[in-house]
């Protein structure tokens, strides 16, 4: 990997798990050079970063931080809150932007790093379901790269690189483990506690990614996003569930043959793929396994998957306000004020009872995106 | 593994591939004692396994072997030649006997070994395909264990065991590699080669077995081998083509759950498995692997496989005249006295001509097997 030439890296959520994982890949690495950042709301962590990396621009969440770290780290240029990040985004050079912020406030920095003429590494899979067909617009007309780094997309990416002839695809899967809950059944989530919601059994992430798994909201979010990037059908998208997380996707050919794509339960596989892309890296052992499960999507036990695609086909502004209602639900139960089963009610009510928007431009999706958080709020906490 | 008992160990066709392995996994290990084997042909093969293993009882094969074995090697009882290999499986000491002889001649032996009360680990799968329901009998009667040593067989066995309610399963499958011609299409195997046929993409293995591979015939025998060993019914017993030879069997229940069996293809493990059996070792790791792929099987392409599901569902005596021809079919192309698709053409001509016997005793099977190979050695080398 030597003789490539230096690719300059921003990350946006540097102090969340993608944005960690991304800047272990890049540690000593000389091959990139991390040109931007947006820290987290944790001290500690962006100490951490920062007694390693010298950005040339870096976002913090709060203003009660800015004057600490500018008198620490004088050469940085300091920015703030969700302008901060678009600032990041747009800073003048070229290069790769990892987008690992967690949820609605993906969208913009992803738009805006695309107008900047940056190719974009997607881990923020709101970006796609919020305005999908708006993001491969801008796409095409700046005529940057956009990569998948979800395991699922990134496994789909793979396969259909491999594929010649679009013609002969059927259909495409995704797998889910079931998340932390998936030995209980419907009737026994009524006693879940945030603890147990929060031990997912295969994968380390954040906590909002976490119980998105326990709903299965998720996947939901995936599929809509399997849709925008890849182009099929929601018919022809199926899921999956699988106990292993060992693979990621699938293709099946009309001929019958399934290609499937495996790989270990580890994102610095399609992190550090999709850093170096189009360089192709070798793939990495996988430990221990001698049995892989497929099981048919259980929608019965997983409503919110039935209802990801209802309004994946519906499209519109319907995909924005069910994530924003899944957003501010989540938000809600992890401070203690709703129990599991109402995250699943609050986005069937909101997703249901709200009028739909066809053709959403970004000020639509924005606005409705917070007011949707906003009446909920308003409803469980009387603000 | 320290605190298991010693297990004594015999094996037959111990200069073969399978046979050769075991004794790589037996060497220094103290958890096996070797009492009994029977050696190869090659001499050189054979001083090496007798620089390491000081058996009790050993078999050679041929009578001009013996004398300087016995006076080289006197502590060890020396026997000879078929009736050698009946008097190793009935040596007198309990244990484990792993019959990795290629071909017809590892029938009697098998049911000498059971007879004698010794546990079998079958890498010999003409046992079954030519006596299936009389060695389910005798395994019965005499209350040993069958252990599985084929890849495919082996990750069924594993599979199976894990499916508590059998009444769940719908159908098995186990894959094929397609061997060392499947690039090539049927019009282009008249040219093709000894060298060409003996080049198994993912497998090192005997020449008798990788032909066997291009033909299909030897999925063919697995298809028949797997109906005794398990009791599925022709039609609930699918193959696959499977490129990479890592998922090695696949279970499908009827709520749509696929259980796959994924492992190196590295026949040490099941090797390993069966010789600790019922302790139960780690699986190893599998490296570089991005990628599945499993199609349907192509039985225009391979006219063995469809043959050995007619075959195997009529029963009798005709699987042993499927193996018998093919036994003798491939020791001619092996000699250069007819080409590749002339294995197929004997196989169906003999087949299809001749008479069944519905319930086929030993003895009728041993005899038919020797008519239809001497019928063909005479009719291409005018013997």
């Amino acid at each position: 990997m030597a003789s490539i030439e230096v690719k300059n890296i921003y990350i946006l959520g540097a102090g969340g798990s993608i944005g960690l994982q991304t800047l272990d890949i890049l540690k000593h690495n000389k091959d990139f050079n991390l040109v931007g950042l947006s820290l987290s709301s944790n001290d500690h962590i962006n100490e951490a970063i920062l007694s390693v990396f010298k950005p040339e621009i870096a976002s913090l969440r709060y203003e009660n931080q800015i004057s600490k770290y500018q008198s620490k780290y004088p050469d940085i240029k300091w920015v703030l809150g969700d302008e901060g990040l678009l600032e990041v985004a747009r800073y003048h050079k070229p290069g790769l932007l990892i987008n690992a912020l967690s949820g609605s406030s993906g969208l913009m920095p992803t738009v805006e790093a695309i107008k900047a003429g940056k190719d974009i590494g997607l881990a923020n899979k709101e970006t796609l379901v919020m305005a999908g067909p708006i993001i491969k617009d801008l796409v095409i007309k700046h005529g940057v790269m956009l990569l998948p780094i979800d395991s699922e997309h990134f496994a789909l990416w793979e396969l259909l690189r491999q594929v010649e002839n679009r013609d002969n695809i059927k259909k495409i899967a995704i797998t889910a483990s079931g998340g932390a809950l998936r030995h209980l059944s419907r009737r026994d989530l009524v006693n879940v506690t945030k603890e147990d919601a929060l031990k997912h059994p295969n994968w380390e992430m954040g906590p909002k990614i976490t119980i998105d798994s326990a709903t299965m909201v998720n996947k939901g979010l995936e599929i809509i996003e399997a849709n925008h990037l890849f182009g099929f059908d929601y018919y022809d998208i199926e899921t999956l569930l699988h106990d292993e997380s060992l693979v990621h996707a699938i293709v099946y050919l009309k001929d019958g043959t399934k290609l499937m794509n495996i790989s270990k339960n580890d994102m610095k596989i399609p992190i550090r793929k999709v850093l170096y892309f189009p360089y192709q890296i070798e793939d990495e052992p996988i430990t221990n396994i001698s049995k892989l499960t497929l099981k048919p999507m259980d929608e019965i036990r997983y409503p919110m998957i039935s209802l990801a695609y209802e309004v994946g086909k519906i499209g519109g502004i319907l995909p924005t306000i069910y994530n924003a209602a899944n957003e501010a639900a989540v938000d809600l139960f992890l401070k203690d004020k709703i129990t599991f089963k109402e995250i699943e009610s609050i986005i069937i009510r909101y997703t249901l009872s709200s009028d739909n928007i066809k053709n959403p431009t970004l000020e639509d999706i924005i606005r409705v995106d917070k007011e949707i958080k906003q009446a909920i709020y308003n409803y469980y906490l009387g603000e």
